[in-house]
């Protein structure tokens, strides 16, 4: 099948008719259809378009609530909860991310907790969010367990990603977007779809022997990312997201392909941090750019966190989003279902 | 040499002496030496009394300022900045959580960034004392390059440890403390010094070659842990310690055992996070109860972080922290120069 590019526009317009057929109210449709197609045009699309027919699966059977309006509970001057009432994940990330900044703006720093929610995508886009807003930011999330402890067997916690952004002085924010697991849920999937075997080292199965086989990778559990290291930050997406917020803890967090005897139910956490209390933006702009330009100067083929996002982003904002052409007949299925258009292709890209 | 023990209270009077003689005013020195200590207490020898006398040399050279009053800067409701004013970071780490437990108190979080600092023991001491005013903490610190960036060649950042803390029901604190770094300095400098061989991943040398010979350790570079994953991580020490702190980036941070051509200026973060804003306490220690609760039902041979540090603090607290005769050798030295009595040995624990 052949991958089509779109524009970002006509992308997120596509799936916010989606979803406002599937009873989103428009502006809650808008966010999350933006959220999903951001991570398609930063070149992660295992977190975009590519998982609207999970989403819209689960809405069908009543696990995902589109109509849900998220419940807001202030705590603090500094800190907020919000209850998404399983609403996407998305829009509840996008949320909590704007009301740590408001809070933030406030108080210098702010926190929101965010209970029974769903998988609330990359990370990333909640700093960039906060970023453009003049914020360092923190975006942490539960997910179904995958994971084992340190010199654990079974699984315990989800890959409970953890992200920092930092404003740039060319607004291309520094993102650190990592699984706390040594490998990403995605990256597994992949794997396991596409027949790539693992690296060593990475999975094992029930009675602790490593897993590099692709066709066991959906049964077998993931190390956390350096052992106990890896272990410890997952534990702090899971205290955070999960423990503090009230919502839903390890095995209460269901995952949204594999399990559908009840919502999701993930959390998350988010902080902002108000650069311009500690300095004029310009003086920190000046002093990321002496960091920055200490790691280039310092040999070897290094990268910043975010750098190869931000180049797909120029690449696809150029060229348009690319779309695999299975993706595009699944989401076309559902298109009609719905008496929604498919959006016209910028552009054929090439053959899958 | 024989290693003997003392107790907490011996030990730590014994460094408060040390320290009032060098000129360093008696409530801060009970508190230097209370950080210092409580390193020994919980089994982290290598950041206890051991590094008294480098910490010592600095002052007599001047680069440690024992008389520096820090001084306190108000940035908004939740954050604050300390410029430690090249004192002990021992204070100037107690004091950053002291005032971050401070703010959380009223807005829910607070936020502290610690300027010109020095060495600040492990972070893990901060964490504790965060939890036992009911705060979720962290704590993080940035020191002199010794890590190369990932897929970079020379040293461009600290160790930079990240540490978090959660409050526990029986007030061991569950303590995360990690060098971002696959190794800890500390560990590097234990391998060097007892000729045990390094393993294998961890260090380079100058043309990118594996490094495991224990001899060329102190000159070799570090590699963050788990690549990207700790150069993020250990990026986002030093953009909190370093770039927002005002205070230095990189290698403007000196080592304190080997340049002696200014002061450290090692930088701090502190985050406190009031729990109660949330719920009461009792029902967080159910909901951290449940959680530990499913990662001991799990299999394996696990441990939650900081589980080993509170063994050791019990066996030292019965039986006495212990002192290496060498480390207590050269602690002599100082003492009977500054006319300072050595603390009474509780028991001799046995021969080096």
């Amino acid at each position: 099948m052949t991958t089509a590019r779109y524009t970002q526009k006509d992308l997120a317009g596509f799936v916010t008719d989606v979803l406002v057929a599937l009873g989103n109210p428009v502006e809650m449709a808008r966010i999350n259809a933006d959220v999903l197609v951001w991570s398609d045009l930063v070149g992660r699309h295992n977190h975009g378009v590519i998982r609207l027919p999970a989403l819209v699966a689960r809405v069908r059977k009543g696990l995902i609530d589109l109509g849900a309006e998220p419940e807001l509970t202030a705590l603090s001057p500094g800190t907020e909860r919000i209850d998404a009432r399983h609403g996407l994940g998305q829009y509840a990330g996008h949320l909590g991310a704007a009301r740590a900044i408001a809070l933030a703006r406030d108080t210098g720093i702010g926190a929101v907790g965010v209970c029974n929610s769903n998988y609330y995508g990359i990370g990333a886009c909640y700093l960039h969010q906060m970023a453009l807003e003049g914020m360092i930011g923190v975006a942490l999330s539960s997910s179904a367990p995958k994971v084992a402890a340190h010199r654990g067997r079974d699984p315990v916690m989800g890959t409970n990603p953890l992200a920092f952004g930092v404003p740039m002085p060319d607004e291309r924010t520094l993102m650190v977007d990592m699984s706390t697991a040594g490998l990403a849920g995605s990256t597994v999937r992949e794997h396991a779809e596409k027949g790539w075997p693992l690296p060593e080292g990475f999975l094992i199965d029930k009675t602790g022997a490593p897993v590099t086989d692709p066709a066991l990778a959906s049964k077998a559990t993931l190390l956390p990312a350096a052992g106990a290291k890896g272990f410890g930050l997952g534990l702090m997406v899971e205290v955070l997201s999960g423990v503090l917020t009230g919502g839903a803890i390890s095995h209460q967090v269901l995952s949204i392909y594999n399990d559908f005897s009840g919502p999701a139910r993930s959390g998350h956490f988010f902080v902002a941090l108000d650069v311009r209390r500690w300095m004029p933006m310009e003086d920190f702009h000046d002093r990321m750019r002496f960091l920055t330009g200490v790691i280039a100067a310092a040999g070897g083929d290094t990268r910043l966190p975010g750098e190869s996002r931000w180049r797909a982003a120029e690449e696809n904002t150029r060229a348009g989003i690319p779309v695999a052409g299975d993706v595009m007949e699944r989401l076309r299925d559902h298109a009609s279902d719905l008496g929604v258009a498919l959006p016209p292709p910028r552009a054929v890209a090439g053959v899958d």
